[in-house]
């Protein structure tokens, strides 16, 4: 491991916290001795079905030390970046996140927000999002992923929905959650460091690690949750490998 | 214009022979010399709302000689190449063309046509889509433009839902229509002489002329429809420019 410094610790939830409901061994001590370090730490995660409120529910349910304000989704973020530049989205998200963009003025949209809104994606609303980028509103895409596996039954996730009104629009969407660099950054901004101060420890080699990296951050693959042996062979670039979080955490002091 | 041999026409037809429902002058006689002089004739249109039956009918009604096996459109090649590879096609296209697709068995498909199939690209009926084409099913889209007007207001075209389901299932769409190669090559089979021998006249600089360009095909710009002045300088490639059909025929003989 490097020895930079580290002024705070970023961590993946899903597979480094907990698998389904099940905590993973040491995780919640690990948390407690970074709170208690004085070491910032944020939890990140792309999650697009779940507000804010219930990831952090779940987190102190299942015994984790941690504030609400700690917690960064890929949908708190959209709406952080829509209030940054001043916007009124029309939201094509999932119904079950709709009240996290609730304090947000809907009225004659300026922007374009799409998540994994399910039947929402509908021909009509669509349109509705196309005509708003066509005549210029930024489009924001609630990660990029392509599917996801719902009851066994594979479904479309929000990526092919963004890629299409990218290329009916002809725009470029700005992405919130991982890998995106600017969702790292909006986090790295509320800690107050600078970004190589900042270590991402995740299970995912790609969305965690590989993204961080291009942010300037540190990074550690832990080898639970959805880490699959080679995936470390996967990227390129200087990070660290653990076994867990427990022992990314005690390599650190 | 090149003194190359010329065994077929291939016409564009809206913007070329008529507008709307008015018939470009001179356009009927042009026709009509080109059926009588022996060479071949076809009619190409992108359409993806009208039959090659209501197209028939609608360049008949207008005066214009011709037989329906002269018609191609995107929708009849996608049938035709479905034939030729023996699939079973999963149709997500406008209710008034799924009469053209009626012959075929679409019991258990296994392949996917994607057209400006309207309220019918529902999330459903895309996911249903994407199964197919993560499981191997090739995909066929109708014309890969982005969006089209109808009665003032832009609609998303087929082009999008294309570029989704590419995206989710990480494959890349035969695309029937022009500029496609695929779509050229098969008017040419049914000719049955060299591309070179043909010449594709059309008003649209990209869809016709570049396209057939890039199938090896002759071509000429018309400055009839939707031509706009300078259309000429987009494209790289030897074609011959005409103010209207007529001229393009007159300078064939």
């Amino acid at each position: 491991m490097t020895t930079w410094q580290k002024k705070a610790v970023f961590l993946d939830i899903s597979g480094v916290l907990y698998v389904g409901d099940s905590v993973i061994p040491g995780a919640v001590d690990a948390v407690r001795s970074i709170q208690q370090s004085g070491i910032e730490l944020r939890f990140l995660t792309n999650t697009s079905r779940q507000t804010r409120q219930m990831i952090y529910h779940k987190l102190r349910g299942l015994g984790f030390e941690c504030s609400l304000q700690q917690v960064f989704t890929a949908p708190s973020a959209a709406v952080n970046w829509l209030r940054q530049h001043g916007k009124r989205p029309y939201c094509l998200v999932h119904p079950d996140i709709r009240s996290e963009f609730a304090g947000l003025d809907q009225e004659l949209p300026d922007a374009v927000i799409i998540g994994d809104a399910a039947d929402d994606l509908s021909y009509a609303n669509l349109n509705r999002a196309f005509r708003l980028c066509l005549a210029g509103a930024p489009l924001i895409g609630i990660g990029r992923n392509r599917y996801f596996k719902l009851d066994d039954e594979y479904l479309l996730d929000a990526g092919p929905f963004i890629a299409a009104i990218e290329y009916a629009a002809n725009t470029e969407a700005v992405i919130m959650g991982k890998p995106s660099v600017e969702f790292f950054t909006q986090v790295v901004a509320s800690v107050g460091c600078l970004s190589s101060e900042v270590l991402m420890i995740g299970d995912d080699v790609h969305g965690d690690v590989e993204g961080a990296l291009n942010a300037g951050l540190q990074a550690c693959l832990v080898q639970t949750g959805k880490y699959r042996p080679g995936d470390e062979n996967l990227i390129s670039g200087e990070f660290d490998l653990r076994s867990s979080l427990v022992a990314a955490i005690d390599a650190m002091v």
